[in-house]
């Protein structure tokens, strides 16, 4: 894989052997950009330039994505709930569900608010449980440990399929 | 807000104040599902049931979404890298760029690696680089502190907008 990227001759910007990254470098810091701005004469930073996000990071993006999503998981959580127990008021979810998107969890809920005081009440319900779901439900060790796996699987994958595919031919 | 939540009757699966989860419960464990698998008499749950996600998790799903994202930013990053220093690599990956979505990206590295010699050098420099951003430089803490505090952010907002305008009619 070294070699074949090395043929493009690409600035060596980072490693290209991502599983060695220079850790014996002793000036290296994980998160230098953030945590070291009070000693800004010891500022190192390695890590690679991610252009195209304005002012906001990588994560910030990212985190924007999973809020979202938190509202829509928040939705199936309240739905399911109410099914069994209050059906008037999931009929009503469903009902509203139907006319308005979940793609912005907080223009969903911005709009809920203002339909009735029955859907205030629900809205504030899913508040609540994405709040909740978020800050004690999710796994966010298994997301890091499954993204990882789907990175390395992924790649894998993607290589074997094509090698197999010019080996056939 | 709990007030409000429980005019609805919702059943009560989850304590309804977030901030206070029954943690003096010596039985509570946070990831019971997976690891006490081996001790199936141990098992205690006490999380939210989400359905609708069939066999995967939400975790499963929203690693699937991070994954597209660190293809989307090594697309970036690599566009990045070979703008000033290979301008004729650059030129043929925005090329593909406008012809391919990269919505889902494994499918983008997959018809990258079959369009020419040199694209497939360009995609498995793409898979290199979004291996090593999703391994060492993204900042997985800073996801949760930021994807925590947009929620709480994001509630408080919505019901302090919705009281500003009630309370103007």
């Amino acid at each position: 894989m070294e070699s074949s990227a090395a043929t493009l001759a690409l600035p060596r910007v980072y490693p290209a052997t991502p599983s060695a990254p220079s850790r014996n470098n002793v000036n290296y810091h994980f998160w230098p950009c953030k945590r070291r701005n009070s000693q800004p004469t010891r500022l190192h930073c390695n890590k690679m330039f991610v252009p195209g996000f304005g002012e906001a990071s990588p994560e910030a993006k990212a985190a924007k994505n999973l809020h979202n999503f938190f509202t829509f998981v928040a939705v199936k959580i309240v739905a399911a709930q109410l099914e069994s127990y209050n059906p008037e008021a999931y009929e009503e979810l469903m009902e509203f569900l139907d006319r308005n998107s979940l793609n912005d969890g907080d223009k969903f809920c911005a709009s809920m608010f203002r339909e009735s005081s029955r859907h205030k009440n629900l809205a504030l319900r899913i508040m609540e449980v994405r709040s909740a779901y978020c800050k004690n439900d999710f796994e966010w060790d298994n997301l890091k440990r499954l993204a990882m796996k789907m990175v390395t699987d992924s790649n894998t994958r993607l290589m074997r399929e094509y090698v197999l595919e010019i080996s056939h031919e």
